[in-house]
């Protein structure tokens, strides 16, 4: 089966490739010229204008927009121009689910059809497969299959889940088709949430570790300002956490694909001494919160966990300030310089 | 009524002052010299040695500690070596009740009384009489009486609560006790907890109010580690903290005490240039978060609001670290600098 | 000054009273008859038509509108039809600033001015006066200042703050301009999720203290769903949390209105045995955390306290049932019935 | 090599069938002769009584107790009556670290060494293996090589992370020295503090996808006590959650044994109407908050989740009637019953 690609970077260049290791024919876009040469090397057929893109591919066409999330929509509709009814033009990359339903209203008065698609699987995802989220028409997600299929990990990929029978669903191969347009972002946009949350349950619990030698620095000196560790008997341990994440691997509750990347960062940087701390944030925690709130569904772990980026990026500094300047006004507490 | 004082920093001093001004007899020790002399001068007794200090003190005695959380309890078995059974020792610092209920068992062996008192009110104290939260036997705290009378703001601080008639009780006066040894620390604890829990909900709504013009700067540029701003149009503001907090102080929900303190900190510096933001915590704020776990009860708010204070003196930088380890191991992410 | 009302619930009704006692003339409007014909009987002009409730207002006109925010858009726009170039449309009640923003949009289209005014008070706001933030053009609202000013609880309500001099600002008697249109439903919109905050601080530290004698009742029993409490000793409190709330109100560093009213509650029903603990939420705190995320500003207890909320509606249910699913699964642990 | 079980329920009968799979001696004891027998059946020595128990064990004897949290303190110390200098106590269930530092302190004092494990597997260790975290002396660690080495998973369980090269280390078989007494049942209280915060973010985000479909129910009624649902037409999904988790398990990246646990009882159950959602929590959780505390190290995710199990047992109650006892004093509101 034929399929445009617009965008190069890591994601869209490996989805390209793993299409064509599995036979489909691969159209390729991209601002950058050197992008599309390497990958007419490996078997892609480059074009070097939408005109020309849309051009080579046959009718009903079927592309896919891998582009970030701040032109996805431009980029979509820009190539929607070059697209008569009956294409299908599909948005792998991190939209707001909302750009989705409104897109896909504007598109279908034109006869173009819209798939959106939730792609997880980063760096590995070459080898390993993309998970795939998908939101759109039933026969358009029908249709595209084969391209799905292809992309995604496959079934041999995990053990089967106890209590599923008879012939793979798609989701057990690595794909599932979520509902109406909008759900294929929707159900990735959680999966980061739930990511965020993931990964601030390791990073809360390996801090934790890493400071239960506390009680050996404990001098016993006390100010007003300080709270005396009670008990610097408990607090004498000295982790190593690289081999903690390590141990944890096999067997353990935790085990997870998180806990294999925890495990093989801290082989590489123990102290984590290569990173200064500042942690971004790009989209779909926020808008994951959005959807809780909206629900009213509580969901303190998520919010939590994109809270702790925001802080990361010193964003708390104005509230602390004013905590500073509070505990002035009515205790005369200075602050105290760091140590 | 006569009492002795230990401890004249700016609380001990300020309340042998309103005991005196309300007729009481104190007599003064501290490991200042000049602290002893400088109360000598407004009325007080001076004592230079403990055993000076229980010498002067008629029987029963009753003293009251004052000295930092960190050696109240060496303090007080310092003293009860100069006392005599039926003598009362008051502990009117920021003890954890726990150590009340150890400390008080010790000392009944010996005959002697201990009581604690949580004491509220800060530097304006002295104007405005110290709240207080006292623990111990009845007829202790009863003899005490016109001690804790004194101390306390009185009935006339705060109009009648609806539904309160008759006799005004201790508690309209100021002053509670609150049950045996350790609950009066422990009430205290409490409060400082919801205290925190309050200025943590000031100090973030005024965060939010603050950056209300995010949308004036925004340039509209993306890159995959930012979100883009979905409707920059409705964060155009640019609202005046101080006069935000000025207004609110009269007729709104939120009106309090640490809403005027909150407003004088932004008259005087209105962008709170002049603090760091290193937020200090001294041991309520944690032991209300340990009495929440043990007592199985939920306290997201109380306890966020301490999670604040250690995040703001980078307590979080190793789980932040994390985070950016583990994004750059799944996703390639490199950190994004400071701007 | 002549100002008109739409809607004349309590909150409707006692702007108008407020307003007639300073007197200013007010021509009133309603879809309940009976609730035109009290204010009128309090000297008030009716009005039962929206055409007749125009015509009886001199131009340029000026009318507030304070209905439910669910019918607020529409309310105003039907008012509209009935205006002229130049007249001034208020919206006094808890609409989303956003909304603002885009209704100002529309109606400066047709010479109409808008301002938006979040209101505070309560059933309270009759005598005390209502604190006022309000958005819009600098002009309108200069017009309006003499009904802002009578409707504000006034510079006598609140000590001065120190730091402040010289003639009293809007501010400090009880309203302000907060900026174009949307900032004082903005300003309104974080003062309520402060007061969701502040709210659940004392909800929070009150339940400690009511269960601060749970190691009474500690029976020793253990099985391996049920963490025994280490020390029962320490927590054998009978806390009077009315008298708690009482003694606080003095002296303390808590003490608030929303204190005044806990502890008139907790003298109304000790144990608030007459409610079932639903918790409504009504707008202004949801829009504050989305407002948080959007500027990228942590506000775990902001938002904490509206997941409590959440919470209390039964809407963990879900997520709940699925972490005992999950017990289930790895540890073969059967759910505990309640006791 | 030998070695004796006490507390023959599900976890230490599975740890003496992986023992005898790998041809290691076991005695057995507990105080249910059918367990006894069904171990003995199986190629385990049984033992009546502790002293036969004790008598049958070859010196230096070496028992690993694995019983209820509750009781672990005195079946350890009534095992110890029956034990000699030199010999070896584990305890291997889920104790508090800090009762392993006092224990092994008192053992220490009789010659006897103490040995902290931690144990995660669940009903699964028995095919999974079992993965160990062990505190102790380097010495009595390493002569019991052998049985932690049959105990745990094994190398061959996970691939071997990037970076790690040479013999194996006993981290990649799956069990960890982690330091003195204690620090094994310290890692042990963190990885289940982790677990909770994983399991919190899944339940949370599968519970916002549970409620995708929030807006098709949308009546367009409002109230003043409810918030009208301002885009309906985002909500309008109606997701498998069974199908998305399975989807997960490949290629994604919250890809866990978690994930797998939560498909697999989705299957079972898709509604979860076989669970009410109450939640127990079982200490380490707790523990694992007080050491955050007490290290003064961030961990909202941890905690919320922990928080979020109290709720789920009724623990908010009467924070919540709290709540709505204010909201009635200063706004009038009622509760809204539920529908």
């Amino acid at each position: 089966m034929q399929l445009g690609m617009i965008g190069l970077g890591r994601m869209g260049a490996n989805l390209v490739r793993r299409l064509i290791r599995h036979g489909h024919d691969c159209v390729v876009y991209d601002v950058n010229a050197d992008a599309i040469r390497q990958l007419e090397a490996e078997g892609a057929t480059g074009a070097t204008t939408l005109a020309e893109f849309a051009a080579k591919l046959s009718t009903p066409r079927a592309a896919w927009v891998m582009v970030p999330a701040g032109i996805t929509g431009q980029s979509v509709f820009a190539l929607a121009e070059h697209f008569t009814a009956g294409d299908i033009i599909i948005d792998g990359g991190n939209s707001y689910y909302r750009d989705d339903v409104d897109r896909a209203k504007e598109l279908t008065g034109r006869g173009i059809h819209y798939v959106d698609v939730g792609t997880s699987g980063g760096v590995f995802g070459l080898e390993r497969g993309f998970c795939l989220m998908i939101g759109g028409e039933n026969e358009v997600v029908s249709h595209l299959d084969p391209i799905f299929a292809a992309i995604a990990p496959g079934f041999d990929q995990a053990p089967r889940t106890p209590g599923r029978v008879g012939e793979p669903s798609r989701a057990e191969k690595g794909y599932l088709h979520c509902g109406p347009n909008g759900a294929g972002h929707f159900v990735k946009m959680v999966h980061n949430g739930i990511e965020y949350g993931m990964m601030a349950a390791f990073a809360e619990g390996m801090a934790i570790l890493e400071k239960a030698g506390i009680g050996r620095d404990h001098t016993g000196e006390h100010d007003a300002e300080t709270t005396p560790l009670a008990h610097p008997e408990y607090y004498q341990y000295d982790i190593d956490t690289a081999a903690v994440t390590e141990v944890w691997r096999r067997g353990s509750v935790v085990s997870s694909w998180l806990l294999d990347l925890t495990a093989a960062a801290l082989v590489e940087d123990p102290k984590l001494e290569s990173f200064s701390g500042r942690v971004s944030d790009s989209g779909e925690g926020r808008w994951t919160v959005l959807a809780a709130v909206e629900e009213g569904v509580p969901a303190h772990v998520l919010t939590a966990s994109l809270y702790e980026r925001f802080s990361s990026r010193g964003e708390a500094l104005f509230a602390d300030k004013l905590l500073s300047a509070m505990r002035k006004q009515f205790g005369g507490h200075a602050e105290k310089p760091a140590t």
